[in-house]
């Protein structure tokens, strides 16, 4: 690939892949968990913070920050990196799946919806998300996608997946930035027919890297797996595959489990500030009574330097008092178990025993993974 | 003094005076101000924050913990540092100030008042609050004291200083902790001639140290000024001298001109997530429209790893979009740059030019100090 962006893949285990995705800022090892910071911040952390945790991709929201502050003043402090001084990677979603919660009206040209900030009326084109993402600086961009929810009839779905298409085809048209990367995206919902025909177009258009939009947003998992399996069978090898909107482990494992490198998902720093942790217990309500007294670490079989020092019971009293600090000790953990997560599977991919761990997680989440 | 706390002078400037305060946990240098940790957190910050800023104390509320999570839990935690995992000293208030704002029935053995927690009714004493005082553990422990409101008729607060030292003389009975250190408080609203009488008879009963607690709460400077130097003339030189209450700084300096050693405040963490920080150009509010575009540092002319970092626009923005983060950031800057004004005072002081500091201040600060 001559574009900003390659992946080199370094080891598999049936078509689950460990990989290094390189870009003018650095390296990426894969597969990887990105942190959401919605709005250049992930909530109750700084950029000293990242740095200690160390994420090598945080994501941020291209509508937000095209409210608030905007892209023009963005672009002058020096783009999303210098906004943030982050000096890591950053991922830039399109808008599109912000807008889609917003009751949008759909013409060929774009998305028109209400602003959420002060409910006038905003237009977002392909072109438009194109140009706000480059003035945000991100060293990935994605294209502006038709995200219809689930269940939704075929109909639906297959406009959807012809018009994101479209949208893909005038997204690489308008993009410029030499040193940014720009991922297309798979629609389809769970028709794996359709997700087949959507994943060969857009590789016919020819992306930098591969995103699967519009699943796990309320599909069973059996209805999830046969279109995530059918969408990534027709990606290419040599590409970053990017499951959109995923943080559970079970999901990360299964997608992984199909050939994904990344995901992102607002649940784990979400969760944390309403007191759940992620843990290899499951998940933890840390304001339940029973760790009132309870001096071990939120999981006592993961130690790390920001978080484990910090007792259960220390936790729920801030919980309990509505101390910030308790969203800002949780955030942190569930941010680490789910890089360390992230990192255990590239071993057990490069040592041969991914499907181990992927039991393991199961044996661990099965049940206790449902939405808080 | 043979007590588990000794002051040691080490220059003098007119009063005012740098000092080391010893103790079994190790050395505070003074004047210094102690960063508020109201429920053993201070709030946006967690304990590793606290390392990184560097604060040699840090005080918590022995009314809001003895409510939650309550003394016997934290003791069963080992205490308040092995609670929030803290390794430098911490003092505990009495309990006297957040009940003074609950309109408490006072009689000779104590005062009633209402939870603020559960509207239960509680009942605080001397002994009471030494006891909780003893299982939380901190290294300093202040004595329960009648704390009236100002503008209070001479009766009220000549009531107040008697009863004040008859619950001193009970709290020291009832101190048992060889390792913790117990400070009397001196008492007498604005009325110099009170708080010399109070300052003597507390001295009279001995402590480790000495509080001027009941001024900071309303009154003008000008009144506050004279009661002040009425309270520290009466102290000892060695022992340390503590303004509660105090945080901004006109008061600092005026309370170091006046040979006070030690501060806490809310105002410069409460200040921050309102978005206000403490400059060399006074405060500012980083909500302000003229801040929207400017890539200068919080303060430029104050350098610090944790905050300089980010830009006036970039807090600006994370206020305007209510992202924590924002408190967290101008927490951490005005806390260290409070940390940075100690140590001008104490250099200044070693120097003999507090005066060209305190005038400096001044100019800075006069008419930009009043609360937000």
């Amino acid at each position: 690939m001559s574009g900003p962006l390659s992946l080199s893949i370094t080891a598999t285990d049936g078509p689950a892949r460990v990989g290094t995705i390189t870009t003018p800022r650095g390296e990426i090892q894969t597969p990887v968990f990105m942190p959401v910071g919605t709005r250049a911040a992930v909530k109750t952390l700084d950029t000293g913070d990242l740095e200690r945790l160390g994420p090598p991709i945080v994501l941020s929201n291209t509508y937000h920050l095209m409210e608030r502050p905007g892209a023009d003043l963005i672009e002058k402090m020096g783009g999303l990196h210098s906004f943030m001084d982050w000096s890591g990677h950053m991922l830039t979603d399109s808008g599109g799946y912000q807008i889609f919660s917003l009751e949008p009206k759909i013409s060929e040209d774009g998305a028109t919806f209400k602003s959420v900030y002060d409910g006038s009326k905003v237009h977002l084109t392909p072109e438009r998300s194109v140009q706000v993402q480059e003035q945000l600086g991100a060293d990935i961009a994605m294209v502006l996608d038709v995200c219809p929810p689930l269940p939704s009839t075929r109909q639906v779905q297959v406009d959807a997946v012809e018009r994101t298409l479209r949208w893909a085809e005038r997204s690489k048209v308008a993009h410029t930035r030499a040193d940014q990367a720009q991922f297309g995206i798979v629609q389809g919902g769970v028709d794996p027919e359709l997700r087949a025909m959507s994943a060969a177009a857009t590789v016919d258009i020819g992306f930098d890297g591969y995103a699967v939009g519009g699943l796990s947003v309320g599909e069973t998992r059996d209805e999830m797996i046969p279109a995530l399996a059918a969408a990534t069978a027709g990606l290419p090898v040599d590409a970053p595959r990017y499951f959109m909107g995923l943080g559970d482990p079970i999901g990360l494992v299964e997608a992984v489990a199909h050939g994904i490198d990344m995901f992102d998902c607002v649940l784990p720093t979400r969760l944390a500030r309403h007191g759940t942790a992620l843990t290899s217990e499951g998940r933890l309500n840390l304001k339940n009574l029973r760790f009132r007294e309870d001096d071990r670490p939120i999981d006592p079989n993961f130690d790390h330097p920001l978080s484990s020092r910090f007792s259960r019971a220390y936790v729920r009293h801030l919980l309990n008092t509505n101390e910030s600090t308790a969203g800002r000790i949780i955030t942190l953990h569930n941010l680490a178990w789910l890089a360390d997560l992230t990192a255990k599977m590239r071993s057990a991919i490069e040592a041969g025993t991914f499907q181990q761990l992927r039991e393991d997680i199961w044996a661990a989440w099965d049940g206790k993974a449902s939405p808080a």
